[in-house]
Order: structure tokens, then C-alpha cells, then sequence
């Protein structure tokens, strides 16, 4: 799954990011320009400018909440790799691989605080206030989805919504909260708010759905972190449980087996990778992506100039079957 | 050490703190209500509380931005705990020790957004924003010493003055930052803010000194946390460095030994006791934190109505000799 992003913002994001994470002169900042550069896809802070866009603002005056958002991001995969023990985030060794548990811990907590610190740089006063509200709630809820997660692991029969309320908690909440700030800063009105909101709520379940596809789609070193990560943890995902709901017995005892006990991983995800497909779960979960964003397609109709806001939603399911 | 806090403040506090935390109802917030209560000495949102009323503010403005520091501050604690691997916390099971490391890693980010939406939470817009990018910049610092108590580990060279910009960073800050938070959302002047910040800082850095020599001069049980943590973690403190430079030759391959090599920690600990008492570097720490606390008494000329913030300021170091 490549998001293509709006290109000439992405200079503008990198240099706003450097202003706000110092130039590496201590431990703390070496861990933060580690996470942060080369840079991921920046779809968060990509969306909020051009919410802004879309409903009047321009993309200066929102640079920097919208670079806070891409540190309160990141700050939010380092601290994931922690909890999932993955060794490996964008292709390269995590912060915990590389710099231990205590200090990827500390460098997560810091670049979050210079999140907001860059998001709470700007004004109006009130709107600020709003926008950062709004992306405050959303990293509530991503604790909460995140905690959740921790709890569902081996449990192959918590069910189709719970799995969907992760992934909007965990993903969801804070694209949206992007898009909703994005609009708020750029002086939307309550109608247009919401429809941003709608519309980045359906993106992020779309992104999070077509991420928990990519062990199952695309080869290991493309997606960027380890394919056997899920299952190793044990962790149902999306395809996973429509493969068990649509599973014969012999394929339920099967994914039972590989959740509940001690397999070895790469044989694990060898075998899940033969029942997700031969179910039609791939498919099944990729029409849901692809529902998401036509129904986020929607939403912008409400939107003054929604620019490349579709081309960004059509993006994320680009490489989906 | 006991700090006497302002009493008809703390139920309100602690009323306050629950309206931000949830009651319970899933293992996020249950983690949340373990680490609150029942509550420490409450100092921080104490303090800024009583700085907003110092300059002719009230409570009722305050309390929803004091509790939020409080959350801050204890998802701070959790964070700590991970870090140094302690076992216990306010003579209980550390957050980590109870539920696990990563989920203690997500109870203290979780709790630090309850905190930031409880000190977003209310107005005039500009005040709140201001007193909240105070609290931020000193979560920054926060991190920044944190990391850099990490790199201190075992060195015993690293001198006096790196040891107090970690305490400085590490606790001076935050309480500087309450106090200043509760100026500003009281609509102190610019000089009266100044005051109150270095107030805050005097104060934070005798705190942080008396808490260094919890481990030399009370019971274990009172100090809430092992004695021996911090000659466990080989965390060069102030009392070992004056130790260390008021010490004889043989005394300093003593403290050379237990700081580099595989020493048990109790032997340890009564070893550093031994130095840190008969070279005087107890007497010397415990002077200089009640020389700041005489100095920020002197910060207090400056506001209109200091009310407890003199009796607060006294009671950091009232029990230390």
C-alpha cells in the first residue's frame, strides 16, 4: 500500500518537524530525528493541511499544529514497538532495538511533548484550543484501543466489532482528529467539521483494515516491519476473524491451534496466509476498505474545495485487489 | 519528609481528579485509579492552585487545571518506574510490577492525556493556552533529564552541577510550571508570573534534594520506595557526589566499587550511608535545600496575597535536620 502524497507539501512538513525536535545535540533528540527521518508516508499531517485547504485556510498557518500531529503519531509507534516487542518499524531496527526499552520509552514521551508543544505554538487562541481538544480525545481513545488490543491477544473469539473498535481507537480517532483540526484552524464551519470528521474516520478505519491485509498481500520487506509480527503475537487482526467466521472446522481447529499455542511463527503465518486467502477473508476485508472510502468520498461533498482530499482517500486502498 | 498541604483543598482536588480519569470500567482506567489513589501529597496541583488565589484568582478556575498537572505528573511516576525498574511506589506495587510493563507503558501515556484534556478544559482561551505551553515546555525538560539521568549511571565524575540540572529538569520544572499555570489562569502580571516561577523552582529543587536523601535519613517504610533503589541503579545522587568530593582516598574506592562493580545492593547501601553520613555530604545537601527554600520565601515579597505558599515552601524540608 503506497499513499501518494501531496508533493510539495511534504518539504514543508519535514522542515516544520526539524524545527520542533531540535538538531540531534543530545540522546533525547538523536532518538526523536531517528524515528522521524527518513520520513514515513506523513499522511496525518498531509490530511490536516488539507482540511484546512479545504474549507478556506491556508497551509502556513497550519504547519505546525500539523507537525505536532506527526510527533504525537510518532511518538505513538515508538511506544507501540515497545508493547508488540517488534524489532522492526519502516523497514529499519525500532527504537527499542536500537536504543533499549527505558529509552525509546523516555524518546516516545518526549516527542510527544514536543507535539504539543508545536501544536499549542499558534493561534487564534480558540481555535488552537479546539483543534488540540480534538486531537487530545483522539490519543485518549488510541490508549484505550491500544490497551484493548493487549487484551484480545489469543482470543480468536472476541468477534468482528471489537477487532473494528480497535481499529478505529487505535487509527481512526487520531486521522480524524487530523482532519477535524485541520478544519477548525482553518475557521470551518460546524457542518464542514463534522464532515471532515466523517470522512477521516472512514479513511483511518480504511488504512488501519488495508495495514492489517499487508502480511497477507505484499511481500515481507515492502510492508516494513515484520509479516509474522501479528501472528506471533498472536493477535487477531481483521482477516483473520472473517477467516474464522467463514472457516470450515478443520481451518477453525487450525487458527485455534496457531492463536492458543506455542507455533512456531513462520510456519503460523505460512498457514494463516492458506486460510485468510482460500476463505476469501483477503478479499472480503479489502471490499470493506474500499466501501470505507467511497463512503469518505461522500462526505466531501459538503466541502468548499476539497482539493486532493479524494486523491489522498482513493491512495490508501491503491494497491488493494 | 511530610509536606502539609493546604487540607480543605484535597477532597476537592481528588473530586476533581476522578472526573477525569473514569471509574473503572476497563483496565485502562483502572490502572489510572491505582496509581491516584490513594493520592500523594498532591503538592503540584496544591501549588497551583495557591498561586492562582497568590495573585487574586479562585479555586473553582483552577482545580481542573491543577488535577490535570497531578495526572501529568503521576503518569510521569509510572513512566519513572519502568524506567528504573522499581517495584514499589508509595509503599505499594508500582503500576509495572502490577499489570505488566506495557501495559504500564500505556496507563501513563493514557493518564497524561486525561491530564492535558483536563487542563484544556476550560477558559478564558488564552490564559489556558498559555499556562498549558508552560506545563508542556516543562514535560520537555522533564524527558530531557530523565534521559540524561540514564547516561549518569555509574558516574561517579560527572560532578555537582549535572546533578542539579537533572533535578532541575526532572522535578523543579514541573513544579515551577504548576505554579506559574496557576499565575497565569489567575491573571498575574508579568512579574508576579517571574516570581512565582522561580518560587516554584526553589522549591522543586529542595523537594528533589530531600527526596535524594530519603534513603540516609528515614525508615524505609516511610520513603515509600526501596532505600536501596538508587545505589541499586548505580544513580550517582547529590549526597554521593558531595560525598564523594569531601571524601578521603579510601573512601572514594569505596564509593568507586559499588557505583562500577556487581555489588549487592544492601551491602551497598549500608556502605553509602556510612560515607555519605560521616563526610557530612547529608548535613551539606540538606543545607542547601533549606538555603532555597529561604530564598524562595524571598520570591513571595513580590505577590499581592502569598497565603500558604510561605507554609508550603517550609514544609519540603521540615523534617530534615
Amino acid at each position: 500500500m503506497t499513499v501518494v502524497v501531496s508533493h510539495p507539501l511534504i518539504p514543508l512538513i519535514e522542515a516544520e518537524l526539524r524545527r520542533w525536535v531540535g538538531r540531534g545535540e543530545n540522546l533525547l533528540e538523536l532518538t526523536f530525528l531517528d524515528a522521524l527521518f527518513p520520513s514515513g508516508k506523513l499522511l496525518r499531517p498531509t490530511l490536516c493541511v488539507e482540511s484546512a485547504r479545504a474549507v478556506g485556510g491556508t497551509a502556513e498557518a497550519v504547519l505546525p499544529f500539523a507537525a505536532g500531529i506527526e510527533c504525537l503519531h510518532v511518538a505513538s509507534l515508538i511506544h507501540d514497538d515497545i508493547v508488540d516487542q517488534d524489532p522492526v518499524r519502516r523497514g529499519r531496527a525500532s527504537i527499542a532495538e536500537q536504543f533499549g526499552i527505558a529509552e525509546a520509552l523516555l524518546a516516545g514521551d518526549g516527542l510527544s511533548m514536543a507535539g504539543h508543544a508545536a501544536m499549542l505554538s499558534g493561534g487564534p487562541a480558540d481555535r488552537v484550543l479546539a483543534a488540540t481538544r480534538v486531537v487530545v480525545d483522539a490519543m485518549r481513545h488510541m490508549c484505550l484501543a491500544m490497551m484493548r488490543e493487549t487484551e484480545l491477544r489469543e482470543n480468536l473469539l472476541c468477534g468482528v466489532p471489537a477487532v473494528l473498535a480497535v481499529i478505529r481507537g487505535k487509527t481512526a480517532a487520531l486521522i480524524s482528529a487530523a482532519c477535524q483540526a485541520g478544519a477548525l484552524l482553518g475557521g470551518a464551519t460546524h457542518a464542514q467539521v463534522e464532515s471532515v470528521r466523517r470522512y477521516g474516520e472512514l479513511v483511518g478505519q480504511a488504512f488501519q483494515i488495508c495495514d492489517d491485509l499487508l502480511p497477507y498481500t505484499v511481500h515481507d520487506r515492502a510492508a516494513g516491519k515484520s509479516a509474522v509480527s501479528d501472528v506471533a503475537n498472536r493477535q487477531p487482526t481483521l482477516p483473520v476473524l472473517l477467516a474464522y467466521e467463514a472457516a470450515g472446522e478443520a481451518d477453525r481447529q487450525r487458527l485455534v491451534t496457531i492463536f492458543g499455542d506455542d507455533v512456531d511463527p513462520v510456519t503460523a503465518h505460512r498457514d494463516v496466509l492458506d486460510i485468510v486467502t482460500h476463505t476469501g477473508a483477503v478479499t472480503e476485508a479489502a471490499r470493506q476498505a474500499r466501501t470505507n472510502i467511497d463512503d469518505a468520498h461522500a462526505e466531501l461533498d459538503a466541502l468548499p474545495a476539497p482539493g486532493r482530499l479524494a486523491e489522498l482517500a482513493a491512495s490508501v486502498v491503491a494497491r488493494h485487489p
